[in-house]
């Protein structure tokens, strides 16, 4: 359903930002104020919500049924036929709430030539609308921190049921396929991101997509897993180790651990996405291994798994109670092995850090 | 790999176009072209190919290993940094190309957001580039036949034993669960959509997505699935009727089979893919059911699960030799039931159709 008061304070951002109105693709913003989880595809649809709250929804009619589920009552509904294309109906919108030749941005669920073809049919000035949602996402409520506390609590289930299950000999893919399993058993179906189960020199590439490789003793494993529980998301990594660790492999993993606890105590009042990114990084850069570090520490998660605050240098906006966010600092040295620790962390309402996995961050040895 | 002679034909198509460049973001534009296969996100990632066939890929640090793995030989990776972002490494390969002021398209894996951003930055006007590969892409060689039907035999041995597996009292997600395991006794891993198991009214909405409903006595199911093999997509549908049909159930069967039929037979020699929308449409509006099959008949099926050519009502293109489409009628009665029939089929150098489908399009009783 459409959610009436996110549409409402969407209207006065609209507004504050001097625009009059903004179209919403497939998207987590869409899910956000109208509760539809789908994807961007070659049929448009989403909803245009405009200064003063009124809406229309585009419609393809092969999706009718689920966009009138979805949203429920909504003032127009935009319909377009296969055959004839998405422009008209979406001239007909625009033209019931008055938006040509206004300004209308766009958010990320929309294709860039999807636009180009409502620029190219009809007057609209086009602006960027990516941030629009992004601060009103970013602060929780009870209701949301619930659900991601929940989502939490059964990834974490996976991570210790998955250190009992992986044995050298095994293919990455093995523990791959293993999660959604563990994932039902823990009471959850969604999976938030295609897992990684990066081993051995595997580890090194933060966003790993392979799983051919076979686990083998002396391995270090990087898991980065996650779910999602009524619409919201969890994500955490943990680092395993098979077999006995060699010196350099612990004091790397003691320094990636000391940055993760790092960053979650830099959770203060009045600190920014950079602060935190600053703390967790410090530990890393003294240590010696700052060019093994390369990427942000973190990025909030909600209906997204990357969405607002991002703990990344340059942003110097301080942290507000309810934003959600991961610490995931992690060296990575390429042809050799990676290693990172995870968590997910709720602002809260004073400005400290509440650690929503509880999963042992402590060095884990499959024997 | 980059494919230099691709990128030869896509220059030259640029060319005819009177177009300088083309943004290729993530997409199967990019998986033809560069054998990257991944999706759009927050970090801005693909391949600049001019008019003279000149490239540079956009190269965020963090998957720099993966892009260099996909691509490999290519003049200029414009790297960017997470808190630095992509704008200025975008405008340091435009002017490496001389493409600052020029005619870019875009195409559709880029999102509005991040061409909007690219606007804002520099100069360059904006082009659609929805279609400038798709031609070259619909046209598919003797390597991308073999592939296309490889993929389909895989699923038509899915379909076969999920008739053997469906039984009353099973939900629906059973049965979507069962089919990634019956993929791989294929010797297949990677699905190319999200199935659909759609059973009883749920039938009625052609591309249903929930799987909760319990398979009952006396149901109609549709089946829509697919794999990927070597990059490229299988996607069959089928009808299943649990128990003994009703007398009407039996007569909208024998419509939609035949409507398939009749589209198969309409791929001749110099025919349109509206000439074989109508043909099988003609099938289902004389018996009197028109308004009960509200979308296309087929879609092109390649690297991406819909493609160019679309088999739809406007497309007064003539079917080249190499094209592969689908051909799926439909019948959906809201709140009784849903009917289905789709092969993939190519068309050979004679012009007809080759059915890359060959499992039964005979009515199945589960009993």
């Amino acid at each position: 359903m459409i959610r009436k008061e996110r549409v409402d304070r969407l209207a006065r951002e609209l507004q504050s930002r001097g625009l009059d109105a903004i179209y919403i693709g497939p998207s987590s913003d869409l899910e956000y104020i109208g509760g539809l989880d789908t994807h961007p595809d070659e049929r448009v649809r989403g909803l245009m919500v405009d200064k003063n709250g009124g809406c229309f929804a585009m419609t393809p009619l092969l999706y009718k049924e689920e966009i009138v589920n979805a949203f429920g009552d909504v003032p127009f509904y935009a319909e377009w036929n296969d055959h004839e294309g998405f422009t008209g109906a979406f001239r007909r919108g625009c033209e019931r709430l008055g938006l040509l030749g206004g300004r209308v941005a766009f958010n990320d669920g929309v294709r860039a030539v999807d636009m180009l073809a409502i620029r190219d049919a009809m007057n609209i000035q086009l602006f960027n609308g990516q941030d629009v949602l992004a601060l009103l996402r970013s602060v929780k409520d009870e209701e949301e921190l619930d659900n991601l506390r929940e989502a939490a609590r059964m990834i974490d289930a996976v991570v210790d049921k998955l250190f009992l299950f992986i044995r050298p000999g095994m293919k990455e893919r093995d523990v791959v396929k293993k999660i959604p399993e563990l994932l039902e058993e823990a009471g959850c179906t969604e999976i938030s991101f295609s897992p990684i189960v990066a081993s051995g020199p595997n580890g090194s590439m933060p966003h790993y997509g392979g799983d051919q490789r076979v686990i083998q003793e002396r391995d270090v494993i990087i898991l980065d897993l996650g779910c999602r529980y009524k619409s919201y998301c969890s994500d955490t990594s943990r680092t395993f180790f098979v077999g006995e660790p060699t010196r350099e492999q612990r004091e790397v993993y003691e320094i990636v651990r000391r940055a993760q606890a790092a960053g979650e105590a830099a959770v203060q009042p009045g600190a920014t996405g950079q602060d935190v990114d600053r703390a967790a990084r410090a530990v890393i850069e003294e240590a010696g291994y700052g060019k093994y570090f390369f990427n942000r520490v973190g990025h909030g998660v909600g209906i997204a798994v990357h969405e607002n605050p991002y703990i990344i240098e340059g942003n110097d906006r301080p942290l507000l109670p309810g934003n959600v966010f991961s610490v995931e600092p992690g060296i990575y040295i390429e042809g050799k092995f990676g290693m990172r620790v995870e968590n997910l962390v709720a602002v809260k309402s004073d400005g400290t850090a509440e650690a929503l996995n509880k999963t042992t961050r402590e060095m884990r040895i499959i024997r």
